[in-house]
């Protein structure tokens, strides 16, 4: 009984929190994370009593959190069209490499020069930078559909650079989880072999995607068993989830590829319509508000005091890096100074991807080291990932507003 | 690693002896238990690798099956119309009266003539009866579907007295539960408390669901958050089910109540089938094959050598019951001879929810017991559902094809 009053409490919690984040113009996935952490304020605090205290570690939270990570990254998949992003111009590409590179070495040296020395260091420092990179594709898209930009060029560039920024974030993941295991820096020969099974585990998803996919969803669309392609989604997810697992990378590049690759174009405008609405109303409706309030409940707002000029250092580098990487590029691509700015804010939240990066490296253990800074890393990546993606919208629409009203004036009458 | 691989191996097994099963004509969910008892003899054969071996006991299974009765219950309730069964006529009332108390009394003396003197007898044979009382709703409307005799009285009789034994089926679970806490047979003061308890359930759950529902949804459908309908619905039956397990009833009742009150005429007839889609694609596609597998894997065949007398008698029962139970009522009622018999042969197949019924027996421990009969019932149980649900479409093509034939020749063509 326990367990359905615990479900209970955290799906209304987190959804009515959600709905509220929405009102105010924010995302209700972070609605979402709030809830959590006020639902672990409140277990940990004297006054709770035993039922409440026992709701953050409720198994079955733990569970659903899991299959939320594989669901959120499936449809994260399901949304990207490979096409989209490869047939941008080279000023979106340059964008997109910006908005990596210029985080990602940016969050890696600030790490470095904070994190105590340790054979874990270098793995830790790289997943700081690899949580900087990621953009939140999403909320970027929700905000520039409102302000009726997202099919004018600063637009599409965001959606498209932030695209690739996650797919080479989520590469880069696959790479850290490795070093966890051998547990130290690697030399050159070690990097040469890790790269060597990320490309074969590449090589393996993507001949699946394109060679074994069509046939095995045409095969099974006729099939007499309700929900076949449902199900052929989910073998296909959890074959390469185990093929990226033997080769030492995490599970969730398999939901991520097997989604890349089911497309309108390889099962039918109406199938994939169909599976991707199922998969979004059990993901939106329980699956992802479980697993963001289950990330929230992790937090320890403690980091803010323990750790309060690397958590400000963290949050500086997060939001300039991505300006500066993104902006600068879109300026130079040609894009006047206003709209550059736009790609700059637009690209510099972080949301779900971020936060699955960063529970799956605590997961993995990268985290149990009693230093203070180590302790409060995961928190200090959560907070980061909050304020960054609350900030975004207020920003994107801050500058991009007055631009908007004027195009609207003239566009929506027709 | 091993849960991904355990997972995909489950599914894909599942889902192919389920095609394979619907192309003989038979209901998927017969295949998919035959699965899971083709794997369970394969894990437990000498040849079988230890990656094979641990197949049926991986604890993803577990947790899936369980959220899988949760969906399969909530879904029998939402596609329940509790004004079509109570518009029937009084005879389909007698068909389903008929078809609840002449099995449940027939499997209750069957088993008590058999059973072991333990404080548990009672319980034991009561579950006994319920189990038989129980009418596998999809697949009989799936054959009458094929048949063309969906509309037709007999189909609509076999429907909605179908539905109403289940419903009295899950009633008197929630009973047999309440026994096997107190552990012995109730003497008067007990049993109307215990049937207090139950009143006082349905009046909470009833009330909840006429006016709690109905507001709470149109609230909701306000709400700005993605999926805030399936969110309601499913807090909504997170609730009832606390309240039915504060009641000492199981929690079953509470998706199976919320789900009834939830339909066309509380929530709009598109959001309804949005919802309803959505869970059925992510119960078809996922969780049930998870269920029934996992159902035919608990299954030791070994019952058929060790219990061969009682089986035979489970079985003769079962079918009898159902066959005289329901069959007569409805010659009575008028219903030429032969369509008195496809009703009686119509509600004999078992399906989904007995096989719930007997794995919320087996979870709360009425079948731990050293006994040689009490070890197998819960198989014996699964087998009586699997013979009856294989053996109901034969029967029913069997009886209605001439006459459906010769019907459609002169419906068919306007």
């Amino acid at each position: 009984m326990e367990h359905a009053l615990h479900l209970l409490i955290l799906i209304t919690a987190a959804r009515l929190l959600g709905e509220l984040f929405k009102r105010i113009g924010q995302p209700a996935s972070m609605g979402e994370i709030t809830a959590g952490i006020v639902l672990a304020l409140i277990a940990a605090s004297p006054l709770a009593v035993p039922l409440i205290a026992q709701i953050p570690s409720t198994p079955f939270l733990e569970v659903a959190a899991q299959f939320g990570i594989f669901f959120i990254v499936l449809l994260a998949g399901m949304e990207m069209r490979p096409y989209e992003v490869t047939s941008q111009s080279a000023a979106s590409l340059g964008v997109a490499l910006g908005g990596v590179v210029l985080p990602l070495a940016a969050g890696f040296a600030l790490a470095w020069a904070f994190l105590p020395e340790t054979p874990l260091k270098f793995a830790q420092a790289l997943l700081v930078g690899i949580a900087l990179s990621i953009s939140a594709v999403p909320v970027a898209v929700e905000v520039l559909r409102e302000l009726r930009l997202l099919h004018e060029r600063v637009g599409r560039m965001i959606v498209s650079a932030a695209i690739f920024d996650d797919v080479i974030g989520l590469v880069l993941l696959a790479v850290v989880l490795s070093l966890i295991e051998t547990g130290a820096a690697p030399d050159a020969p070690e990097m040469l072999l890790l790269l060597g099974r990320v490309a074969i585990f590449f090589v393996i998803a993507i001949s699946a995607g394109l060679f074994l996919g069509p046939p095995l969803y045409r095969i099974v669309a006729q099939f007499r068993i309700p929900a076949p392609r449902f199900s052929a989604l989910m073998s296909l997810a959890l074959a390469l989830a185990v093929v990226a697992e033997a080769l030492g990378m995490d599970f969730i590049l398999g939901p991520f590829l097997a989604g890349l690759f089911f497309n309108p174009e390889t099962v039918g405008e109406e199938a994939y319509a169909g599976v991707k609405t199922s998969l979004r109303d059990i993901t939106d409706g329980l699956l992802a508000p479980l697993f963001f309030i289950s990330i929230g409940a992790r937090v320890d707002l403690g980091a803010v005091e323990a750790i309060p000029l690397f958590l400000a250092a963290l949050l500086a580098v997060a939001f300039l890096g991505k300006l500066v990487g993104t902006g600068v590029p879109a300026r130079l691509a040609g894009l006047p100074t206003r709209d550059a700015m736009a790609v700059g804010i637009g690209m510099s939240g972080r949301g779900a991807i971020e936060l699955v990066v960063a529970s799956i490296a605590l997961e993995a253990g990268l985290f149990n080291q009693s230093d203070e800074l180590v302790t409060n890393l995961f928190s200090a990546l959560v907070i980061t990932a909050v304020v960054t993606t609350m900030a975004m919208p207020l920003g994107l629409r801050a500058v991009l507003r007055a631009r908007s009203i004027s195009k609207e004036s003239t566009m929506d009458r027709p």
